[in-house]
């Protein structure tokens, strides 16, 4: 029913700050407080007169605020999700009020490493704290609070969208009647860890990089770099396959030299390149180090049944049997632990070929599930459970 | 019995050079001629009077002539494949003539882009040409001559050994007894060429690279980057899981900076620091554009079987089932098309968690499929078969 499902149309990104006093600054994980903060957000659909039809998309590294619509008539492009979120969308705009908002630490309008510190009057670049997932979700239920939302009906992401879903059922079980991790894991595996060290070595090599302070001239070749290892890391062995194969580019001979010849490094570097126009380096630095430190069975001294005693709520959990980034077996692992503490979760682990950016494009699949699941917890709300 | 397998001792790395004549030199794919050609190579064992016993290694991307024994009594560790080379080993120097000789394009010891061009008086660095696995392999032949050799009994490598391993079967089917290509394929997947071209870029956009013309500043950040990610593609998300898990450096807590706080982070650097001790960045530029370029189907016009029609000698074949770099399905695919042109096939999956880098440390398994197939070749050598 394509016919059906239409755009939010124009939206208008929103500002919400915090942190202006002293007493109301964000504490974070390592021992500073951040303040003021500024959290760029989006909204889609209306609140409901119980304030119970509220969903919190919550996005991905290189994600940001702006889910779905446009920010203008000609803007080329909609948001990273827009094929998820509008009226008759699985997330549907006619039922849900949508929220989305951009991770401190990112580079899309919240505060992040390339804010001005008040204190200096500068930049923050490396001064800046290092952040956790849990900061970020902190930030966020300062957010929910300003918007008069109690309870979200739903949060749920993809990837570090997924972390922060489920970090979001640990730090406040009590604002969420429901989670959708998508593609993500518990903890960062080592062979994540490493992804991301060799992605930050990379900026950090990169002479331009100046020790974060850079201005005129930007790290773009390491933030390339980064940017070019982690696509590798999103797609399988058989989508590359598939869609590049060992294709050569136009002149489809052996070139014999160092310079783009097959179809898969054309795009590698289109994508590095891309990515360079719209994201920040030190941003870069220290969103995936946040995704490093994520590791939800800390809380429970290494148990992750434990971790999550504390969490009743009605869960999605999904995985993509291609990722291989965020392997279905850590969603089981998820699965495992909730069921041990008598959650009720819904599990499952879609056939696709597209690695861990299937979350972002198996959205039939994906979609239905999501739909149906979000029906039920509204039902459920208007049922009075 | 661990008590027989001792070692070759010391031993002396040899150098054969040829090309020293226009007429002489080695024409190469890309249409350029190659001369004057080095090539290091080291022996070990003695080839017999009916010069039938002698084995050719060929090294990986990282390797070299030193398979085993030492160069110097005070040497702190032997070649790479000690444990699989020396008298009642595997590759039984009691047995077997064992040669191994340097790629050109390498660094250590054959001729590669650091190498000084003759007609210039200067390094050749970027001016070097493009070579590819059958090139590699031709130089090899060449060697084979010189050594009096008229057949190996059998050709075996790992890896990007593997690829000449099989490139010889097709190039000079004549001259070899028996192939064992192991944790290798026919042709690199787009994967390895985008891991690749992530690596080159990483090593020409440091600004020490100069176009390939360093001297005294060296580009080591570039190199070891490449280093690092090549080496998360050795291993694989179990290995790493058992080796490192999460585990954090001596201070035993998040520090909450960009320094290396988990073990693998540690592990990673420490990888990088020490391969730009003993390699050089152009030859890991040439090396690696040789296999992004090495499809055996490409000889059959895109038909494997059909490339292989002109092989009938026998083969051993064994990849190992967490190598996600090389698949053991690219193994099954090399075997595939082998028995469709009825050749002798020994195919081997060795269950093992130690990713790519199998080959070198699963060698209990691997040792006596090789001791095993190498027996049975030089029976029926002896047998006159």
């Amino acid at each position: 029913m394509a016919f059906l499902k239409s755009s939010v149309g124009i939206v208008e990104p929103k500002d919400f700050r915090f942190g202006l006093d002293e007493a109301d600054r964000l504490e974070l994980d390592c021992g500073r407080a951040l303040g003021p903060v500024t959290i760029r957000y989006e909204t889609y659909g209306q609140l409901n007169a119980r304030r119970s039809n509220a969903v919190l998309i919550l996005h991905a590294l290189s994600g940001n605020a702006h889910v779905a619509g446009l920010h203008a008539p000609d803007d080329p492009k909609p948001g990273w999700w827009d094929e998820m979120v509008g009226p008759g969308k699985p997330f549907d705009t006619e039922k849900y009020f949508i929220v989305c908002s951009n991770v401190i630490g990112g580079c899309s309008g919240s505060t992040g490493p390339r804010s001005v510190d008040p204190s200096t009057g500068e930049r923050y670049n490396m001064a800046f704290p290092v952040i956790t997932i849990a900061d970020m979700v902190k930030a966020q239920q300062r957010l929910t609070l300003h918007l008069g939302i109690e309870k979200w009906l739903s949060v749920g992401g993809g990837s570090m969208g997924g972390m922060q879903a489920l970090e979001w059922a640990l730090s406040f079980p009590a604002m969420v009647n429901s989670v959708m991790p998508i593609a993500t894991t518990s903890s960062l595996s080592p062979q994540g860890i490493a992804f991301n060290w060799v992605g930050r070595q990379s900026i950090m090599g990169d002479p331009h990089w100046a020790g974060g302070d850079y201005e005129e001239l930007l790290p773009d070749k390491g933030l390339g770099i980064a940017r070019m290892l982690g696509h590798i890391t999103y797609l399988s062995e058989e989508s590359m396959d598939r869609k590049f194969g060992r294709r050569l580019r136009a002149q489809d001979r052996y070139s014999y030299d160092f310079d783009k010849n097959f179809e898969v490094e054309s795009y590698l570097e289109y994508q590095g390149q891309r990515f360079v126009d719209i994201f920040d380096a030190n941003s870069y630095l220290y969103i995936s180090r946040a995704m490093d430190y994520f590791n939800l069975a800390d809380r429970g001294d290494g148990d992750l049944a434990a971790a999550l005693s504390g969490v009743s709520c009605p869960f999605l959990v999904v995985s993509f049997s291609s990722d291989w980034l965020f392997p279905p077996e850590h969603s089981r692992r998820v699965v495992r632990a909730l069921r041990n503490n008598n959650v009720d979760v819904t599990y499952c682990e879609i056939k696709s070929s597209y690695g861990h950016d299937a979350f972002l494009l198996e959205v039939d699949v994906l979609g239905s599930l999501i739909s149906d699941f979000l029906a039920r917890r509204l039902q459920e709300v208007e049922d009075g459970k």
